[in-house]
């Protein structure tokens, strides 16, 4: 293996910058073309032969966009004699497509799992995929991150002697509870159904929330519904304040908004794994840096040292 | 496409005789030998040219020379020419290892499915996956049934007018609330966490339970642990009784005892997607047949007519 | 086989609707949801089970966005148990990208080709490649037709006695050639270059235009920059009129005006293989359908007779 | 190519054990679960990134249960990024399936090789594999060892002055005669046929054995049959003294004992490619190691120096 | 699956003749070109659209020649959407190379048999494969004939009363007993050994020879040597007279002559696998047509009835 | 990555020579046999394990035996062990069936391009493959060189001042118009049409060439036709000398004499990609060696080092 070389799509070149200088290697160019046909050309602008080339993409609006430039890079890079490529999906946004609960559908993360094999991947670097299954859907090596370690040692500077962590969701909750170890504080997890229709509601939160500084945690907020109607019960049941985190900020239109508008809530906490547009954003949102981190693992993937022993799925 | 053949393994020959009754087709002979080296050998004995084929086979215990067994069977099936061949999965055992989460593991079921394919699977034809997920780790087009409509059946011939579904667990309440809806009674299910250590807890149940008759509803039962800790909150919280239904009876050695001896539980109902070997069965066992839902799938995979139109995934 | 099923993606259901009407099929629903997180989704609404499916989608503009629909469409018509997938490309317009000439690109016509095969193209129906070689990128049966037959029937309608066809690039001459006898004029052809710089240089025209009626034919119009350069000969050389013929009517913002703004261009014939905006529509427009050739094509690859017998390359 | 990481399967933990020991390396440990639905699962407990693996596992009774977590140990090195993965085969069982004898039988040897390498072996060391052919049934490179030169070491510290070796098969007497070089003594061959059942008969010993000294010499001995056949007719035609020696010492029940029982059988010698259990070991027993064979093998492929320099296929 | 096709490679086209008229369909015309750079072109004559196409072509000489145009024929009739291709080997010369007897060479056997799947082949009807594992080496569905029954019959029209069978090699005379219990005549062995050098000695033939009528029984002749050999030890033996007999009589330069030329041969039979030339015959030589056999195993295949019922391995 | 290790087949083993005095490393000896029944057999003889192979073989006359024995070269090489194998191709001849103009012919391109993939080819190094759309055909990475710098290197030594570089075809000139711009002289080229009828004919010469002293290039010339019809025309226009140029230098029988026979052709000038027999050869014959490029490149693949730099396609 020889020198590493890192490249970024048009998605984040902001994070990609950012890894970089962790890393102290240079952002190598990457030229897109769009032809009078609408097609796009990729050229990577600089040498990858032999080379352990990593590809950093998150899958993010313009969704189709991102993701055939990502195939076209991958493809060139396999053509330019790339010794081992890498995708870096710091958001797999087609995870949400994990199962088939309608006929004739397709299960997306699994063809876009396929898709970028066919297109050269020689192996994934994600982090905190929708569902843990979906690791299962790619035929290529995959190192899973979380951002759990980075959003608790945001929470750490408050005073947290009253504070709890709390899930939308009791079936996802393993992750909350992880979390809430590494703060020391203890966990609750409202019951999310679907029953009768199919708006979320959430019915009850188990555990202790009253007069508590609550944190709520979740993988990714888009529209903001599960946490806009957890945020209904936690009034209810008299929560004093209320800080909401999530690895993904994908804040599709008027979230960050919606969610801010309520009075209790004094922060919101996203990575960047995700780019919130200038316009989007709102004073109570914080954006922490996933960067350190996908450095180090690039680091630790390139020199041979294991990944898990840092970053693996939390453990109880 | 020409005439159906339907074989089984050693697995659970009474539900292939009971399929091909249902069907109007012979169960067709298979050979298996065991070589002085302890290696299979197998062989299909009736003609395969040109047929659609279905292979049999649960994965139960003892499951890795059933999978071998199967693997065989596959091949034989392939080399002896079948236009087509359909795995028929009753019990998918592999399915519980969906996820990496710890290092350096596999993902048995992605690996199994692949494995199945390799062998010369074209088509799968499975029953109540352990989650949904694991659909998308099949290469192969894969018909996913559900039993809801049989245990549903079966709990019409009571008076539920006072009775209420419980799922023990909030995540995966959507097929309870499907099981409800068939059967006209609430839903209500129990808050199942791995917070502090790894064994199960039961925090709650979410939804009306004291006083009534519940019907617990799992997809499967192995060592009837989660049962056991949401019977103990059921007596707590005061239901009136208890019957306990799931698809997939594995029943590890003295599951059905340690649930049965419980008195308010009135009846243990499952499917007879795995065998129960007679000496564990007791009096409170109540089998259901999957035979005829199996055999009606296959006859609409063989004459190309709509499975899910029948049993497709619960809609709400 | 049995029964076919004809869908359409969102790229051009005008003309999948046309092909349905000559086959005498219903164009079968489909529908394509667009997630908060920008995914899509595609449902195809018909039993696909054992059914000979084809999926018919130009790729124009929004070329990645229809991309991944058909991608989609293909892994969900696979997963239905589909007996054989064709995708038709009326457009195949990654056929652009078919060389290497930089270093580090993609090839995107291979790759593409690549890409439909993984998500489950069993055969592609293709109209009018770029080049001939992007034939060769598939790995898949590909039926390769041309529109040669409708345009001339088109011409047949002029007085064709003065008439000469002109090919814009001698290289490719060898269709136009075709063309020409198919109308039984001669033909003509411009010595298109690019020896100093990138842009388009015509030095010559070889064979007779002079006071002739011009019929100028090429495989796609795009930006339009060849044909305008062409037109400076045929204006120099004394042309008496012209008429613009092409099978892809792509027609990059104003091309069809700049063209037309020529007032010895009589008329602009396309095809309708690419759907052509209202408002870019010109009076000197005109637009054959070849929706009766490609549903012919379809009625014979489903019957399995031959389309090469109708519809193959041109000979001399 | 970084660093060696050797581990072991459950089937013959003492060989890896010896032949780590040669290496000068560590056994690295490998947990393996058996969940509460008999499935297995596996977790390497070092890490695997870039390393050179090599996993041991001879596939031996119990042989499903060794191969399914066989594959299962190279899922999971491969998911865990090893660099390559070599499958080291002391003992390869399925290789005596390498014919289709009969109708719709699997050819097992060919379709587990098949599994090995979709479960992700690159590359696979095997020693005396039943027939040369064999071989050809592994996609992936083979590097075939021979026990010849262990064997006939031990046997240089008798007197060989009288000594014979034989064959009990002329078809397979290459390796005897290979095998009698080494020790500069005479070859003969039993007659073996098949003729008129499927029962053993040796018709004849092609060579000269009366009054000599015997080294019958096999590639593996199960149930003995052959042997005990071979030991009649030397008996017959009036060989002196017996000695057994074969690669693979199977011994299926009471085979060493049927064999030792005979008293001109002064010696029955195998390699530890199969581990014998204590309760089958008789006085007559001699287990050669190849341990220090397969160290080297093992070195020289992670080294990159030839294998076939030391250990090919014996050569007249 | 509708039409059968058959083609004719140019290696033996009198069998392909004969094989069509058993079966009543026209030979349909295959036009091959050699071009100025000495390649091969090569052009099916007749629509394969959806058909069942059969191509066959024996391995012989020039054996490169051949394979290259059979792989082009593959390749043709795949892209030419044919709806199954069967490749008719009458002669798998490849199948010598079955084994890696030297380091660094290639098992052809094997190679070649990938490079058939890769140009196409859907399957292999094969002839008296030199060893029964050579089955194993395809990754597609092989049927595997044998002309024992073809031999047989011309050799019941003689006076078997004092006939025996011999085998020149015991470790393949299962095929010769197979013979013999067909003719109700006993059968013998060669001992044929590669002792101490690379030449072929015969030191034995096991069973009764002396004064009996023999029957020589190999699967191919090329050199002859082996013959050569087993007739002096007849010779020896007092053998009254002896007929020579085998499937492909490859008969490289000399070798009917040289058989010929002792006394006791009375004849030379082989089939028509392999086309002699004219120039090579002599008097003693006897060929037998393989082709109906040929024909009535592409008709069941074609029909999806039973091969194995009628021409499968020998049962002792 | 380790050692180098080239080896060549028997189509141009000076080539091969002279491309490893270049490198200074030894040629490494390739043993090829034929056996009885015609088959090839091939053994490398020196060690491949972890080491960087390239095997040089052009697909030369005899085209079929040169392609099969490269089939076994690199078979021979992943089966021991090869680190990667690159497939050296000077020449690449069945890149010309790169399309496909009549029905139920093979791409032959394509094909072979999948045949040395299935054989083990890891890379291809090419060179002036007739179309660049051939670079497309490979699944594996293509690097593409042009020996436009050496032939423009022989033509520096000439007088140029009264220069022009013709291309027979227009349609590829812009190869020419790289050459002249490395001669800084003016380009021309042949309008090349087959218009009427399948004969080449060149109607016009676009650029000025009276009184010139004309260099033609071209990618290859076999029979010459298409250079003898644009003598014609240049003689028709006046040019003063005439000297032919190109990169293969195929020459079927008595190409290099028609053209040399006429008088103003001064020289013609060709590569070593493919060896000249010495009876074809003519005094106006001159033979640059492409051999120091090709090691050049070699170099740069085995040590990582970007080949586009030095050699890749043509840039205006």
């Amino acid at each position: 293996m020889r020198d590493i070389a890192v490249f970024s799509g048009s998605a984040h070149p902001e994070l990609a910058a950012e890894v970089c200088a962790h890393l102290d290697v240079p952002l190598l160019p990457v030229q897109v073309d769009r032809f009078a046909n609408d097609c796009l050309g990729v050229q990577l602008q600089a040498n990858c032969r032999g080379r352990d080339v990593f590809l950093i993409q998150p899958l993010v609006r313009p969704v189709q966009e991102h993701l055939v430039e990502l195939l076209l890079m991958l493809d060139a890079a396999r053509g330019a004699s790339a010794s081992r490529i890498t995708v870096v999906l710091p958001h797999y946004s087609y995870a949400r497509s994990d199962k088939k609960d309608a006929p004739r559908i397709s299960i997306g993360g699994r063809l876009v799992a396929d898709l970028l094999a066919t297109a050269g991947a020689n192996r994934v670097l994600a982090m905190t995929l929708h569902s843990p299954q979906v690791h299962g859907f790619f035929s290529v090596p995959v190192d899973h991150l979380h951002a759990l370690r980075e959003l608790a040692a945001h929470f750490r500077h408050y005073d947290l002697s009253n504070a709890v962590a709390v899930s939308p969701d009791l079936g996802n909750a393993k992750e909350a509870a992880h979390f809430a170890r590494l703060l020391g504080i203890p966990v609750a997890a409202g019951a999310k159904q679907r029953f009768a229709d199919d708006r979320v509601r959430i019915s009850a939160v188990i555990g202790e929330v009253a007069g508590k500084d609550v944190i709520v945690l979740d993988d990714e907020i888009a529209k903001g519904s599960t946490v806009v109607e957890l945020l209904r019960l936690l009034r209810e049941q008299g929560a004093a304040s209320v800080r909401v985190a999530c690895t993904h900020g994908l804040f599709a239109a008027g979230a960050l908004k919606r969610i801010g508008d309520a009075p209790e809530v004094l922060e919101i906490v996203c990575t960047n794994t995700v780019p919130v547009p200038d316009e989007e954003r709102t004073e109570k949102l914080r954006i922490l840096s996933i960067g350190p981190a996908l450095a180090e693992a690039i680091r630790r993937i390139h020199n041979g040292e294991s990944v898990s022993a840092l970053f693996d799925a939390p453990q109880p």
